[in-house]
């Protein structure tokens, strides 16, 4: 099975497909969005229906081609103050995505090249525009597998692995980070076993890591996420491999809330912590996890995130998005260009 | 506020009342007990409907006395068959809650000195019965009281407070333990504020703790269980007050699913982590943890415990209703005959 979270269909007029992972998994919904509805591209970011940091990326992508719709017939002048509108703009969605800046520099790039060009053509610049989109969405497809094929050699045979959210098909082009180096270790015919922490609030482990896991038909257990470190004492656990959001230069990961927490718990535990994460995922310009913002989310998705209140009315809530594990426990950061360990300034430098 | 979790109406044909703690905090419903369905009363208690070690010993105590209600003119050797019929079945409605056996222990050491006495009367014995139950039920009053006494004094005026599940006055008779302490600090004018953890998946924190702390007007803020680590990396924890459902000789406790790892993270952090419960909740017949049997609940709590399905169907799923918190990472072990500290089998065996 490779799960298409998103798909591009048709020309510069075509339209976007996406999952509503939100959804997922009692009903599968494909969303479409097409002619120029940037503003629901936006709000799928926003609402988590699309989710991982690779696949926010490219949405974005995407999202500006959308965007782009209105002006296919633009002069020059219009088309480019149209770009410089919805890049910014998709930009507010999701201000922890750091894949999601990467990929609208990427297109803005390309923007400027394109601004630059005698002969204007509105639609061979949009033309252009897509083939980017389209390239940044193969391009992370070949950069999964070959975060799986590095990350999976350091798998022991027989091993349980624990995963924290999701970062496996749905968050990115096909195999994901973590989840791809659980897949390959499985195709090279390692026997593991999967232990998904549901990760509350959202449960993006137990709605999608389980359901990816299983359809691959890897054995895999969901905990609720205050089980990690009962598992983990029981000796189940040989191994425990994230995703992440973003990584500063000294190697400090912010991923989903509560990874931080499990990477304490292996630490005390003596399990290698891993953090699967395409080179995209570096921002070099933050030199530690402190300077990382850290979103807070809607107080509802704690007290009623699952169809019924579970919290008195009015209770005060703290709901941050993200935590920050530092660089210290973290064994080492898969990459599609090899693992950095010991995780350090220098290490990570030379994969740049 | 004082909760009545439980209560007893009338003599000893009278009716036992109990607040259904799987509604709270949308709803408020009241059960009722009498004719002898002590079946309805074992499945209340294995069911969740009263919860808390204390609560479920006081309601196994009066379990037996809605049980005796089928014999109240029955001649001796019914009387005691019966007797010891209720009393074998109720014990193995929860067999991780020790309160449960204490109780019944007691009940059954009343009911050994009923079969003793010359002249037997029905009617006398089953008031017997019930006396114990109702002193039972006004011990643990006082109990609560002297463990928020001695406990407060180890919070910190201005001090963040975590707590995981609900060890308040829905689990005891009035004030809790772990909560007592809570209420204690804030009666004594110190500004305290509480972090409850949600406590998946019967989200006993998020139902139960937090509308406790806010009847009592005491600051509360709602967390995940994956955020503990994450407040206190940012300061905002000073200790750390639980509850417990059974400890070892050597100090080692079991509690709801979830404390070992709050007691990992406050290890890490350097928070002081205790255990607030009265001396009934120790098991000196067992010699460690390792020696406590751990209760596997549904997987239907973790997959559909909140109104929707949030997992595909049949996935398996690791659901232990315990763990086991080693005594090393216990700074100290609050009981109604003041703090064991710091917790050693030497310093147990001290308050018995």
């Amino acid at each position: 099975m490779n799960v298409e979270t998103l798909r591009w269909k048709g020309g510069i007029d075509g339209t976007l497909e996406m999952i509503d992972q939100t959804l997922l998994p009692t009903e599968r919904v494909v969303l479409e969005f097409s002619c120029g509805q940037v503003e629901k591209v936006w709000e799928a970011i926003k609402k988590l229906r699309v989710r991982g940091a690779p696949a926010i990326g490219i949405a974005a992508g995407y999202g500006v081609c959308i965007g782009m719709q209105t002006v296919l017939d633009a002069d020059k002048t219009t088309f480019f103050a149209r770009f410089d509108e919805v890049t910014a703009y998709l930009a507010t969605s999701r201000p922890t995505a750091v894949n999601l800046f990467w990929v609208l520099d990427r297109m803005k790039t390309l923007g400027d090249c394109l601004k630059r060009l005698e002969n204007f053509d509105s639609r061979r610049a949009a033309q252009g525009l897509l083939d980017e989109a389209r390239k940044i969405h193969e391009d992370d497809r070949a950069i999964c597998h070959a975060i799986g094929d590095f990350g999976q050699a350091l798998i022991p045979d027989g091993a349980g692995v624990l995963t924290h959210c999701n970062a496996g098909g749905l968050a990115t082009s096909e195999y994901g980070t973590a989840l791809s180096v659980f897949a390959k270790a499985f195709e090279a015919g390692k026997k593991i076993h999967v232990y998904a922490d549901e990760t509350r609030p959202l449960l993006q482990g137990a709605r999608l890591t389980t359901w990816e896991m299983r359809e691959r038909g890897i054995p895999v257990t969901l905990i609720c996420d205050s089980m990690a470190a009962q598992v983990m004492r029981e000796g189940k656990i040989q191994a425990v491999v994230v995703g992440a959001d973003r990584i500063t230069a000294n190697g400090d990961t912010a991923n989903k809330i509560g990874t931080y927490s499990v990477a304490c718990l292996a630490y005390l535990h003596q399990i290698p912590f891993y953090v699967a994460a395409p080179k995209s995922t570096f921002d070099l310009t933050l030199s530690s996890g402190d300077q990382i913002p850290i979103e807070q989310r809607d107080p509802e998705e704690v007290t009623c995130g699952m169809g019924r209140r579970t919290a008195p009315d009015g209770i005060d809530v703290y709901n941050p998005a993200f935590d920050v594990t530092p660089a210290r426990y973290i064994r080492g950061i898969i990459t599609e260009k090899g693992v950095v360990s010991p995780v350090t300034e220098e290490n990570i430098r030379k994969i740049f």
